[in-house]
């Protein structure tokens, strides 16, 4: 079936390079605000019968959920074949229990609404926790790519004798992963998170790094504070500078400044969220 | 059935009003955002069987549409008996035809979204142009309230010898309400729109307004571009300066100043829409 990709503003690089891969169509769309603040979306292609596949960066994702839901409607009504989100960041992964009652799992809401608006999402690693697959969460068919390998790659392109560090067990999937392909070795800390922008983390013993270089590995680097007080907590140990990995840099406030003033050698996520720390491509993986 | 009344932050005063008013319970709810942006909600109140209302001023539809859904989804897990949504001003609801190929009517659209999500609106003035009722649009109980009574009322109170003006047809229907209301003549200018932005003005004759004060009134005023252009087009013809009334009252952009400067005696509205112009209270109506 032929397949036509669409991209959101921002998100055009991202589509070309998925398009010119695929030997695809690449789609024209309009995507913009009335002046009152509402949505406005047309499909300016011909998608009738065909695979559409709309590239989406949702790192803020109540800002683009309307024109989500109206460019499915209209490529509905325009006899798409089957519609498909590229999402590189799965938003609203980490409300995935209820914490204090009168709150909703809104990972689970957030997939229920997402699942009546298209037939299928293709996605980077999203934030699993207390669920272990996105199955459980989609009714849709999901698509689970992980950034582990490519990570791996740059660490051993670009860092003497790496030495993993996961901030929390959370992180374990993917600092486990990133370690076995570096061939690296790797440990975790302890934190404890007393609120979104308060958490604490603690050294179980000094790792042994032995000349390593140590690497904190994590999936989410959002208000920053888990990779911060693992910085920190580090140093206050004699550790070296350690250089910081997120896969989805969100970077919430001053969280980069923030990191980088706590004494990271450097900070490096993958561009599923565009930002200036982005420095691992995942275009190839999509 | 005991009801109970939420608010979302700004429309407190409101909620309280009507918690008053119909001797019902008055909820706690929370809404923020994570520092990654994502929607947090959390009701603090006990719903359980209650007919449970939330008021909810929805001008910037896209930044409130992820908390209502969560609201609602949580309202139903502690089993709300229905979910009421007080929406002073309905959104979406200008995009009722298809007016390129390639677009979607977001007002059908956008009420199967709100029609998903609770059991019953409440809203005043909707902008029925192309769709007569909102039930050809919403499948859900719908109950519109009409202003006009309350715009006739200030008129009278605060106008010598009103002569009431539609800047276009669509205004017909609030236009001749408020006239009849007021017992004042009443006529219509006619309006070509070339844009969002553009739309221009023809006066027809120049109303005989005999000493009578011009008194301009429409529905929404958004870009503001049409009271503008109707208010310059009958300064132009040497007519006093008009007083402008909406129901609805958006002010995107410079519009508030860019209408007072133009000319409007005064620029007045009701609170819809919290804005500075707002001068005639609708907490009644609902």
């Amino acid at each position: 079936m032929e397949r036509i990709y669409f991209s959101f503003p921002g998100d055009e690089q991202l589509a070309d390079r998925l398009t010119s891969r695929n030997k695809a169509v690449r789609g024209v769309m309009e995507v913009r605000r009335f002046p009152d603040g509402e949505s406005y979306v047309r499909i300016d292609s011909d998608v009738c019968a065909k695979k559409v596949v709309l590239v989406c960066r949702l790192e803020k994702p109540d800002e683009k959920i309307m024109s989500i839901y109206f460019f499915s409607q209209i490529a509905k009504s325009l006899n798409a074949a089957t519609i498909t989100l590229v999402v590189p960041y799965l938003p609203y992964m980490r409300q995935d229990k209820l914490f204090n009652e009168g709150e909703g799992i809104t990972s689970v809401a957030f997939a229920q609404l997402l699942s009546s608006m298209v037939d299928e999402i293709v996605t980077i690693d999203p934030h699993l926790h207390r669920f272990h697959t996105l199955k459980e969460l989609y009714s849709i068919t999901t698509i689970v790519i992980t950034a582990t390998k490519s990570i791996a790659d740059w660490i051993n392109e670009n860092v003497n004798n790496p030495f993993i560090i996961g901030p929390d067990n959370e992180s374990e999937q993917w600092v486990k992963q990133v370690a076995q392909k570096c061939k690296a070795p790797y440990n975790f800390l302890n934190k404890t998170r007393h609120g979104d922008k308060c958490v604490e983390i603690v050294i179980p013993e000094k790792p042994d790094l032995n000349g390593k270089t140590p690497v904190l590995v994590d999936d989410i680097i959002s208000s920053g504070k888990t990779m911060v007080e693992a910085v920190k907590q580090l140093k206050n140990t004699g550790i070296d500078a350690p250089l910081c990995i997120g896969v989805h840099g969100i970077f919430s406030g001053n969280a980069y400044e923030e990191l980088k003033n706590a004494g990271a050698s450097d900070v490096i996520t993958t561009n599923t969220i565009q930002h200036p720390s982005n420095r691992i491509d995942i275009t190839d993986l999509l």
